[in-house]
């Protein structure tokens, strides 16, 4: 398989509940008008607790620095992996499943962080860019690696990565095992053709923007076991969105698709604290046993939590799969 | 001929050109998500100077306090004239001009203060709350007239007005006759159904909201007499748009009409200076002559600036109208 380091150079950040609409201008550029920027990495994802916003240096130059801004002080990078059809993977499974014993477990046990981010269309692997020729150096052995410079694929050789590498120097320890949470909520990963997005603008803005002061509404019992979860992506072109099915029923049906009708996931909130940047081995810690069991998993990182989703028909094994990790780490 | 006081109760608002951005949160909501909030009657202008919003109460509790904010300190209302079908007015033309002798010079006379606010469907005049007896009383020899009151028609009668009458004690005077500038924009009046208004969403928030950004790469000499006009309305579930030209070609073709095909506008804007609030007698200045060449006439007035919008085959005859009158003046 080729491992493909892409061009763009990230920042993750994040925007308080109450500071969004000071935002409001700068991102509804970012996400509708594409000719207004050369922002071409964008993500925006609520949770309960904050906006994660991750964004190329175009786009974070948009943002303008106040008390609702959280900045995380790395650059990150996004890594890639492209099946080139040799693959000698017999798994059925999609998304960081197929990349937990290749990628994500390698990195964990050379204590670096991945921030990671799936998509309707692919699973991007942010690492920071001062852990680049570690990231290299480790993966170098399962892949071939490539740099995308100027639109071109530039071979990397884990030689000129070792040129100044200092592996990460922390002693490897077993990791903490973080509770989980499984909100009730059924979501779907969907896309839509990019040129249709003016069609979903204004429910868009609706749901991004203005979903938090029609909650006082609604009755709280409704809400009691559900999370708040949504997030758009427009990465080189591509437009990806995860919703829950209630968020979901807002938008038109003709004009999101997604890779099979009716396809429905279950999440697994990780984290019971916010986990902060510098711990390593979250990911692994869910995407392993996901691996073992061939269930494919979309996992989508944020500012202060990190969440998977898993099919709705495997969420009781992956359940006690969780519960049993748990116990084995002596929770 | 009927003229109704309409329940809404306005407030008359100026957006600083650098603030508009503190704004876009409030202003989308206004514009686009109708179920999001009560406001009935909500109308923004785009001019060189900075965007005059004129909005119920409703929708101003959603412009919170800022420096880039002004706010003029009278509730004003809207008052609208109907044909009831027995009009003996011969006229042929439209908007202000079929209003100029019945409405605007009563009013200048008796020195109330009239903002004018033209839509594709209708011209709103709007008058100061304290000035409405004064008002009543004028014009109801013209006019049988009716206040709005819980969607109900009421009839109002000038002895009621009466009570308390304080008519507007200035002495009459000439009132100054301002200077004109005509710009070379062509301007069309449009509407389109409400429920088509997300179609054309990511247009008009370019349009209004991120359009200055892009004037900078521009040339300059393409601007030279063209004049920065749009506006925007969205009256009791009606739209109505004033643009250019230019900015017309930017929207879906098929999404706005025009009440034929085709018909153009050109601009008188009065006022070298801002004319502030307090003056009388601006639009009857313009109308007056309008009217007695039975040309038909938008007439917008902003917060610092008016301006009247006469048919393209009018201009030369309303240009040489308006020298005379300033020669009359001794200007």
């Amino acid at each position: 398989m080729d491992l493909h380091i892409l061009a763009h150079r990230l920042r993750v950040t994040s925007i308080s509940k109450s500071g969004l609409q000071n935002y409001t201008h700068p991102l509804i550029k970012l996400i509708f008008l594409r000719n207004r920027t050369r922002c071409k990495f964008f993500s925006l994802t609520e949770t309960p607790e904050n906006y994660t916003v991750v964004l190329d240096e175009e786009g974070f130059k948009e943002l303008h620095p106040s008390e609702h801004l959280q900045v995380e002080c790395s650059t990150w990078l996004p890594l890639n992996v492209v099946s080139n059809g040799n693959a000698s993977s017999s798994s059925q499974a999609v998304g960081v499943t197929k990349i937990a014993k290749s990628v994500i477990a390698p990195l964990a046990e050379q204590h670096v962080s991945v921030f990671m981010l799936s998509t309707y269309q692919t699973d991007f692997i942010l690492v920071r860019e001062k852990d680049l020729s570690v990231v290299i150096h480790t993966l170098a052995e399962e892949f071939s690696i490539f740099r995308e410079e100027d639109g071109e694929s530039v071979p990397v050789h884990s030689q000129d990565a070792c040129n100044g590498l200092e592996r990460n120097g922390k002693e490897a320890h077993h990791s903490t095992v973080h509770p989980v949470m499984i909100p009730q909520n059924q979501f779907c990963v969907m896309s839509l053709d990019p040129d249709t997005l003016p069609g979903i603008a204004t429910t868009l803005i609706d749901v991004l923007f203005y979903s938090n002061s029609c909650k006082d509404d609604a009755p709280a019992a409704d809400d009691l076991e559900c999370i708040k979860f949504f997030s758009f992506s427009l990465i080189d072109g591509y437009v990806s969105l995860v919703m829950d099915t209630e968020a979901q029923r807002q938008f038109p049906a003709d004009l999101l698709f997604t890779s099979s009708s009716g396809e429905l996931w279950r999440m697994v909130r990780i984290g019971g604290q916010p986990l902060g940047f510098d711990e390593c081995g979250i990911v692994a810690q869910i995407s392993q046993p996901l691996a073992d069991s061939d269930i494919s998993a979309y996992y989508i990182s944020t500012f202060s939590f990190d969440h998977a989703l898993v099919p709705e028909e495997d969420i009781v094994s992956v359940t006690d799969m969780l519960q049993d990790q748990r116990k084995d780490a002596g929770c």
